[in-house]
């Protein structure tokens, strides 16, 4: 069974063909704000329509001209090709459940949700009529919010697509046209394979990295001395415990069974790993530490950023 | 009661004087080929004296005039003013052991152990006509071994510095010396304080990158599409996972009692976020996702490297 292909451009060489006549981005965070600078800068919709409930970012983007229309309804996305939700997972499956009733026949619906399995069962029980692609760009970062958005968000970042009973072979192509246009490599998983390995790279390292702040913010005199000594390790390894936590706290509540099952597999290690340090004896806990050593220089030698 | 006080120099804006007839500099890794470098550059000692079991790394270093004695016996420390000792900490501890007969009386001993309390209790047994003190450059990285030795390691990072029972006060202000001719600020520390530190802010820190990166590479097909998409999320929270193990192995043994407590600590906090992910209870997640996300950014405003 393939689950995953990279689905290829129509021709090598070819710039990937994406045009709209009008494109609804759902949210305007640092998602949906990079898209619509994207697609601007592309020229690749006669008509952007931003749509969030927070007036000033609506305004500032019209400001900027990154929207050619505002609205804080989802009522104004009836009259998009595309509409392209860009919110935390929940907050999308809310939204696809109001669209089926909002959305004009015509309309392909694309995601940039965090995890797939919920996202895609809510798209599979709208009516027969409209098209639904799921998606997810895989460029985060632990600032959020319109103003961190940039153009180039997406480029040469990795955008998952994922089939639903509401893709077509045409929406499936316009959605994959679209995240070509945008600079990045398309890969297509199906919603449980994608939710597996996002709990492994990303939910997994977030849990634990939430979970080491919180230790050391305890420990006696962390706000003074404990903390200016903290440099590089402690940085980098507590990084994404900044993200934002909206879109967090719907990844792990969506993706519980897959979080949840790691997080027991992650303590059995770490148990293992303190009862190795307990025992004093350098011969039992040096090839742990080795091997995983090794494992993260392979990585590393394989998959340098 | 102080424990930790930043000892400036002795006038504002004069250079910090350091100069030695012999330095010898046991172990020619990341931290002692970058000490070498450095007192080269400064013109800081009449000799440097390099002293490993690799004779290749010795070759190198004579060969690149960053030292100008070499020998793969600690013996060759015999003349020298200052000894320095750049090893794991108990190979550190066997050699301040070793030095109690083969050092000059009036020589200065300085480590730059990862861990102080075992080595200041070395070094208390060491004979009362000898001087020494306890040291711990805090520019931790990744990477290890003379290659990726720079003359500017230490530019700007902490310098711990540790009385101990051998320290005069002119053997501590000779330490000192050293440590801001190479550009550290120094700060000094009790062993106890300093060794509870580091266990929070880089010991914990490893033992669970460790323990992701181990529990990650056993999940299902994760030599293939799970580690090509594991991206700055991934990289971030696990790269101190890839730390030299010999270093590392003797931290953990020889900080075991802070190291054990602090992973208790963590589990503690790590099953509390299980139950509140599997309690399904957005509500009760929130305000502990909140908490942590809120402290590791006041510590990034406060603290930006």
């Amino acid at each position: 069974m393939t689950i995953a292909t990279e689905v290829g451009g129509r021709g090598t060489d070819e710039e990937p063909a994406f045009s709209s006549r009008a494109v609804a981005i759902v949210g305007l965070g640092l998602m949906g704000g990079s898209l619509a600078l994207k697609l601007k800068e592309n020229n690749a919709a006669q008509k952007v329509i931003g749509i969030t409930r927070t007036r000033k970012t609506l305004d500032v983007a019209l400001e900027r001209g990154v929207i050619d229309a505002a609205s804080d309804q989802l009522n104004a996305a009836r009259d998009a090709d595309v509409i392209v939700l860009a919110a935390p997972v929940r907050t999308i499956i809310y939204q696809i459940e109001q669209l089926g009733t909002i959305a004009a026949n015509s309309a392909m619906l694309l995601d940039m949700g965090s995890t797939k399995r919920a996202i895609v069962q809510a798209m599979n029980a709208l009516p027969e009529r409209m098209r639904a692609v799921g998606g997810h760009p895989m460029c985060g970062k632990e600032v959020a919010g319109f103003d961190a958005a940039e153009a180039n968000l997406y480029q040469n970042k990795v955008f998952v697509l994922t089939r639903t009973e509401r893709s077509t072979p045409d929406a499936f192509n316009l959605a994959r046209a679209l995240a070509q246009s945008i600079g990045s490599r398309v890969i297509e998983l199906d919603a449980e394979r994608h939710d597996q390995i996002v709990a492994a790279i990303s939910h997994l390292p977030y849990v634990v990295a939430s979970s080491l702040v919180e230790t050391v913010s305890l420990q006696p005199n962390a706000d003074g001395l404990l903390m200016q000594l903290a440099s590089s390790g402690y940085r980098d390894t507590t990084r994404v415990a900044a993200s934002d936590v909206s879109m967090f706290l719907d990844i792990l509540l969506t993706n519980r069974e897959n979080v949840s099952q790691l997080m027991r597999e992650f303590s059995k290690r770490f148990a293992e790993l303190a009862e190795a340090i307990d025992s004093r004896n350098g011969e039992i806990l040096r090839p742990m530490l080795d091997h995983t050593a090794q494992t993260r220089r392979e990585w590393h030698s394989q998959n340098k950023a």
